[in-house]
């Protein structure tokens, strides 16, 4: 089998992986892609959904998941214009494994409050 | 079925689960608990592995992981003391769906280099 010619390694500083983890896991990335699936979603109720998060966050936030292509800004041409942001496939792929990781943290966590509490 | 007495929520700013969402996804939480599974590390050995992070960073991200319960540290007695960081079975739970995200993300990247490209 031909060596990948472009393996990644989120390991390795220099990897463009390392960066789109980043965008991915950083403190808002994560609860907005969670919150972008199944559902399309507006940015009002983005907002709403994930508590805490600033317009100047999700909107930023917003942008690097666009440009690393996980998802897509939907203009609608109604009257007010309509946008929805939408998971792109490969955002369905990477929503879902965020997903099944906060699933397996909610598993833990019983365990995680016992820990602290009797620390 | 009786209702769970601690539902969790990310989503929820005041969820306890949002806290340690945040543990295993910061910048270096989500890379530490990837290199730690499956084998327990040193210091040392988690420092050259993620390539990037500072002693500083790589002390404060175990602390916080271990305050949670889901890194352990083990002190051998040895001459010198040896101390290993191991996985608690929460933290391979965690660490898991870390990895299978890492792997999710791995299977994107040829889409997200693409669009990156095109941009």
């Amino acid at each position: 089998m031909a060596k990948d010619p472009r393996p990644f390694d989120v390991f390795d500083g220099g990897c463009p992986s390392r960066e789109v983890l980043e965008h991915v896991t950083s403190r808002w990335g994560a609860l907005t892609l969670a919150a972008l699936s199944p559902e399309p979603a507006r940015f009002g109720e983005l907002r709403r959904c994930v508590d805490g998060i600033s317009e100047k966050m999700l909107s930023q936030t917003l942008k690097a998941l666009e440009s690393d292509g996980l998802v897509d800004r939907q203009v609608r041409s109604t009257l007010p214009a309509h946008v929805d942001y939408v998971l792109t496939p490969a955002g369905e792929t990477v929503a879902d494994a965020v997903k099944a990781l906060v699933l397996a943290l909610y598993g833990v966590m019983p365990e995680v409050m016992r820990v602290r509490d009797t620390a």
